[in-house]
């Protein structure tokens, strides 16, 4: 067992400890209580938690047995998906206290492979724009991102080993990259969206927050319900790694620029097969077809809530997703829709070069102020475009914070993206 | 007013007749509670009615006048679909007299129109085989068709104008062509299916059923929340009808065969361009692709019921798309969504010569039976391929039960399949 305090590991050397008897279901949820206790006053990353619902969860998992593959690993779990045992609240008054009657599928395959369901942590309203409670684990005056804002200071600031999220355009990349995360957002459609409330199901998809990539992968297969299988090595010749600056580059910061330009140099140096990948004029429309389909498909999703409980809903949403929602008309959403399938194919073609891309996580730094939680630029096309993307946290911003780099994949080839963080990983230790 | 009993109109003539002033939201309401009353022994097609909700909201609406383009029209629900009002139970033992907390959009955006909530519907088990209590309005013995099992029975026997169905393969247009009625299968994508219980995501839509092409084209502008616009004339000189006997036909029984065949010649001799179409060899693998992409999700879906109720599933089920979902690898999976966005963008080139399909909606009429609801082959295709589709209810077959005929249209361009459906209803008139 490593030699670290428990509830520093990651969710492979926890799965591992409790397998081999080295440590209990219960040792591991006491340790990430106690420092959850400790944190949580100065970070507020939780909606949810009950100490006892924890333990009794952990004993149940001790006294059971091996269960599945993430045997005693404690999961957060945004408060935008449904829990049994547990409200969820979606981050709106209006929800406070309501109690789901079943798991969301991802909650119950969480639970399948021996997870232990921490508690929830907090969500913005909604999974859009208006914050909650969280703020950055290592500095009080600054956001910890969103939507997935609990999530990503939980995992960060070493509560849990893991969390799920959400994202429609960068919710869990942005979180992940400010809190020095591994944070990955799969191929759209792979992982079960029943019993997540939907922001905006043509772009939605779950995303996952660790501290590793090896963690990644194993939650991954968790949640598609299948046999785990590590990422495999690979052969830095084979790998062909499409530097791309992103039509949005001069709005990442100089710190981010300085970073980015360093990694894909280093990364050509320790033999991989660097080339500037510049994404034609097309793209540069994606973030007009992006808020046509989330907004259209967003306000229509909060009927319910605006027709019952309009006072309930924050004026961040009301002036800014729910207004361009109904500005928007029918024939612009489909046809922003069909721009976005013609862009996916568009880029398929891009990845006739390379395996992956590499490309900011985010402007720089968690900025300072709670009322935003960070532009979202620098994932809108590839979310906008359905395809796997990894935050990695391998650089250190002027202010002494996390700065994230992305890899993208090609649709549906999320173990090459895998296989390709590993290595990058390897090249930064 | 039209000069028939209340409960025998139109959406659209209800809507008219009580914007008037010529009826009352409660005299329409009274009129379909008292036909239910009669037949509903027979027919057994509601899992929930409750005539004092029912008079609650209609008299509420008759208060509060005016509210939108359904005031006073009574719409039934699948049980798929969750209501705040009323139990939701998803066909199965296990969800019995759950309540949800809050409307699916589908239905919240109903009531913003001023439909009236009458009851909901018998759905299959989960929208999936496992047959509920419905039979058929014209012949006890037989099938009403399945999954939407109540809302093809209630609406074809006059119940209801209106009701909301799910398609995950044939599960509205099967229902709704056995019943005599007019089904509608929209572009995937186009309507919200939050707060709907997810079969396969991937596939899955509402469907409309309904008694004229009119109400399908109003109510799905009430679904989209667009204002309403009734479908445009079509000059039969412009429009291209390609009929598709499909794959399948060989599984069509003779009447159908031969009312297709001499429906395609009518057509033609209205003075419609109708060319014969053959799909492509790629289609005839169909089956497999949509097997695989629906029970694979499907499965997953069910995850919480299969680890927290498995001795509530059918055996049916379990036999069924469960064992098949278990079987199939996530590799073969993908595969499918790959081969099924590789027949979209194939289906779309058959569109270059013509604007609509013409097809089979079924292999026959309802057959006799109580355990199974009828072959989905005459489907598959079409919603596997995102594809808008009506089913029209042009023919009778050797027992005087209703033939549907189904016309196909472009994906993306659902009014120009209403504006041809309602000229071919024309030409049966």
């Amino acid at each position: 067992m490593p030699d670290r305090d428990l509830h520093q590991l990651t969710a492979n050397e926890i799965a591992r400890a409790v397998a081999a008897g080295q440590c209990s279901a219960v040792d591991v949820a006491q340790a990430c209580l106690d420092h959850i206790a400790e944190r949580e006053p100065q970070v507020g990353a939780w909606e949810f938690l009950d100490p006892d619902l924890v333990l009794k969860q952990a004993r149940e998992l001790d006294a059971a047995g091996p269960r599945g593959p993430l045997h005693g690993v404690p999961v957060g779990i945004k408060d935008i998906i449904d829990t049994a045992d547990m409200p969820t609240a979606y981050g709106s008054p209006i929800h406070a206290g309501h109690r789901p009657h079943m798991d969301a599928v991802c909650v119950a395959l969480t639970r399948r492979a021996g997870g232990l369901i921490m508690g929830k942590t907090v969500t913005t309203e909604f999974a859009n724009r208006h914050p909650g409670k969280t703020r950055h684990p290592r500095d009080p005056q600054r956001t910890p991102g969103g939507s997935s804002s609990g999530s990503g200071a939980a995992v960060g600031d070493c509560m849990v080993p893991l969390a799920l999220g959400t994202q429609t355009t960068a919710s869990t990349i942005r979180p992940a990259a400010f809190n020095g995360c591994v944070g990955y957002r799969p191929t759209w459609g792979d992982l079960r969206m029943a019993g997540v409330m939907e922001a905006a199901g043509s772009v939605d998809t779950l995303g996952i927050i660790a501290r590793s990539v090896e963690d990644v992968v194993l939650y991954r297969d968790v949640l598609i319900d299948t046999t785990p299988e590590p990422a495999v090595e690979i052969d830095p010749r084979q790998l062909r790694i499409g530097y791309c600056r992103s039509p949005f580059w001069d709005q990442a910061d100089a710190a981010t620029q300085k970073h980015l330009d360093a990694c894909a140099k280093h990364l050509a140096r320790a033999g991989a097969n660097v080339l500037d990948v510049a994404l034609p004029r097309d793209f540069e429309q994606i973030e007009s077809v992006h808020r046509r389909i989330s907004s259209f498909e967003f306000v229509r999703n909060r009927a319910w809530e605006i027709d019952n409980h309009w006072d309930g809903i924050s004026d961040t949403l009301k002036m800014g997703r729910l207004k361009h929602g109904l500005a928007c008309t029918f024939a612009e959403y489909r046809a922003a829709r069909t721009e976005a399938e013609q862009l996916r194919l568009l880029l398929d073609d891009e990845f006739a070069d390379c395996d992956v891309l590499l490309t900011p996580s985010a402007a720089g730094e968690a900025p300072v102020g709670l009322n935003e939680t960070g532009t979202a630029v620098f994932c809108s096309i590839w979310t906008t475009c359905h395809v796997p993307s990894l935050t990695l946290p391998l650089f250190t911003g002027p202010n002494g914070l996390p700065l994230g780099a992305q890899l993208v994949g090609r649709r549906n080839d999320d173990r090459r993206l895998f296989a390709a963080a590993l290595w990058v990983m390897a090249q930064y230790k």
